[in-house]
């Protein structure tokens, strides 16, 4: 879509220092945008990237704005109004609404006639689809799940039975919100299955990446507050609870019980153990292991950084020893008659 | 589905302790539950919890029933029984045995006709479906893979050729079961691909996370024995062999040609590189690594608990210089002529 | 497919020592190989399991092939010879080209003729499908995207718009190469969504595992060079760039904007930061994590193997108590005036 500089100025609340008249009509990275481009800088940090830059425009803070040598937008959030100028660059395909011959439909689903329903999609009894929402190929949404307006299943989601999406919401290819949470009864030996009962409720304006799983209840149901953003290939077992606007990066494994607080952050690859909370405001960094609830918004870690194979093996044979080096020094303490154990009065 | 209190004690052997007209028709939490619930008591340390609930009934050990409010089914194993229950009480809905018009299904595969093939299904040539099972929406069961009876594919599932699949397997949608393994030769800089033509099979009463790959082996089968339970998103290369009854949490990955043994428990996020052998009865907690077969029933880890950022940076810089300070501490004890290093013979 | 060993000799330019009229029609390890089988020793060192196999023929190395009791092809690369030989007594199954009645091909798609298309495949507009090339059921791909000649979509997989997949590629089933990426800017305690704008593009001969998922790039490209093999459960994020034959095993993850050079192998459960670059030739043992760019072709760990649950606990506490230890070793040194802290210089 085509725009000029003035209209964006106008419908985003920004300031044009610049010609009106001018037209942009994609985005781009500072580097590589040519005048049809709008650019963007994030971060004032980083104002030197201005330089040579030949985008059509820059959304970016009043302070750098005066280094910009093309047309600027001034914005207070240059990365969000950026966010928003490319949505309207590069709408979404319009909705052909409609179910697809293709598509299998239950008699008794309930299917608003502004939203799409894709080829080889199967919507199953009693199911509701809200306006103007897209129910991608391949797509399964079993019996009684209800699907929000203006939601949009990419493709090859699965939505199971009684699962809530809220409105706004987008679920990437081979999601699964809905399936079995992960529930067996030792018996003599074997596991005898205990039936998921519960649910998935999935707030407004959550968006679910791709071949992420998010686990049924056992009796109770799963709960995704709005606003929430899983990347891809996550695992949220049953019973967990994500508070509001929390970002969760890919491959992050959350067990079950575990409640996250609102705004929390977590990295790639953190796994937390189940039936533990985290406060409001957590941010965790990747491939971290949460073992014990925290009541304390801040910054935790656990990653070890990788060393060339042969030193970390050395580090590794002097970790396994620790316990062992621990009484060598307490000895060596005892021996001169000198202790700062006062240093860590937990040691022994 | 509604049942008397008899009727549930008569069928699952247990002692009630209440009226046997009551009725009841669904499960429930012993906070939550109402008097058309049952609830269940698994660990009589919980006994607290009973105080208040206004379940219907609760299934319970003999000790504990004592002090249930409510009335009471006496049980061994409450947990299992539970389970049983609430399988009951929540049936799967009936199968429409059939084909869907929408399914494709090759002319020579062979189908009973009690199974239920649902739409966009694809069933390839020499395939056979058993006796009642399900085969869900958008799953694809390649030519000559076999399918026991009572045996669902929720939907979306992937069954490669060949692949045998025994009786009540539950396999849960997106989970991919005998695609290719890894196996490449290197040549000349680049990879050639090593044909897999081993297969998978998957004993009676398995369970098949959602998003879970088992990989077919390379020459001969990989094997996953009856009554194992894999969770979501986990990972099993070509040639693994998963003993019976063996339970594994989300994100666990095992590396080719590794051997667990009966009953072994894996953790959510568990690693097991390639060519080991856990002995039968093996624990392993969350996240942990492991590197070697480990030959002795018992409880392994190797997961790091988080800290405060700050201060787990401080830790690893500590972890990095490890070895010097082992080294300053070894010339500590010779310059005092005092050593406790028989505390740790192969310190060096 | 039945070959003569003579065939064989000839086709793969080995040294035949034994009857080129036998032949053989499968692959077999040593130990269970019967007479109609090719089998290989990959590793010399391993010449002993020649020892009682039954094979109806060998690949091996020049020098192993004296201890062969079966006949033997001599190969400069057995176990590479040994893959294309497999590939040859057994080819995939002829395709059947042509598009499936309940494909859903849009009619603006380039389809060769002699492409197949499988039943529930979806072709959105402007996409074209190469020559020979399969599309399995259940696979969406999506408008605009490419799909070079040779390439096979197992099953279900998915391939975003405008994405381009090489000559001679395999995805397997459930992969998701070119879903969005993982982009958000955060404005008032609320996350908006950044359009990914950039595509993916896949080399030739690259083979993408179950489950594996490969975002598209916010502004520019992500991009997969020729020859790159990844295994199942792996996470590329958005303008990501994997060097030419590099091998990634299952449930890497790999966050956004980070480099691989060419020829890098990584490990099962690898992990890398985001921004970060690895040079050519860069190998990563399995569930390293990865925080820093490396510049120097090597081995790379910082895996913590498993102990017994009670030692590792004991060892964790060490851990944590680390810099106390190393503040007591330093007061210790300047009790006794010695010091070896001259090994390391960074030490306080």
């Amino acid at each position: 879509m085509t725009m000029t500089l003035g209209e964006l100025a106008v419908r985003f609340g920004c300031e044009l220092r610049g010609d009106p008249a001018a037209t942009v009509e994609t985005v781009a990275s500072l580097a590589l945008a040519d005048a049809r481009a709008v650019s963007f800088l994030a971060n004032p940090k980083y104002v030197g990237q201005l330089k040579g830059t030949r985008a059509g425009v820059v959304i970016l803070d009043a302070r750098s704005a005066a280094h910009s040598p093309v047309p600027a937008l001034v914005a207070a959030n240059p990365h969000a109004t950026f966010a928003r100028v490319a949505g309207v660059l590069h709408p979404d395909p319009p909705l052909k609404p409609g179910v697809h011959p293709l598509a299998a439909v239950a008699p008794g689903a309930r299917i608003d006639p502004s939203a799409e329903i894709s080829a080889h999609a199967c919507i199953g009894e009693g199911a509701r689809i809200g306006a103007r929402s897209f129910i991608g190929p391949g797509s399964v949404v079993e019996h009684h799940a209800i699907i929000g307006d203006d939601t949009k299943l990419v493709a090859r989601a699965f939505i199971g039975h009684h699962v809530k999406l809220g409105a706004r919401c987008i679920v990437q290819p081979g999601a699964v919100v809905g399936a079995d949470g992960f529930g067996f009864a030792p018996d003599k030996g074997a596991w005898i299955k205990v039936p998921q009962v519960g649910s998935v409720v999935v707030g407004d304006d959550a968006e679910i990446g791709s071949n992420t799983c998010i686990d049924r209840g056992a009796l109770e149901d799963t709960v995704i507050e709005e606003g929430v953003k899983l990347d891809n290939l996550i695992m949220i077992a049953h019973n967990c609870r994500i508070g509001a606007h929390s970002a969760l990066a890919a491959c992050v494994a959350i067990a079950g019980s575990s409640v996250l607080g609102k705004r929390c952050i977590l990295g790639g690859r953190v796994g937390l153990t189940g039936h533990i909370t985290l406060c409001d405001d957590v941010v965790v960094l990747g491939t971290t292991f949460i073992s014990h609830s925290i009541n304390k918004p801040g910054v935790y870690s656990s990653a070890l950084p990788s060393e060339e194979a042969g030193v970390w093996r050395r580090i590794v044979g002097r970790i396994k020893r620790l316990d062992s080096m621990a009484r060598r020094m307490r000895a060596l303490e005892k021996h001169t008659g000198f202790s700062a154990a006062n240093l860590d009065s937990s040691e022994d």
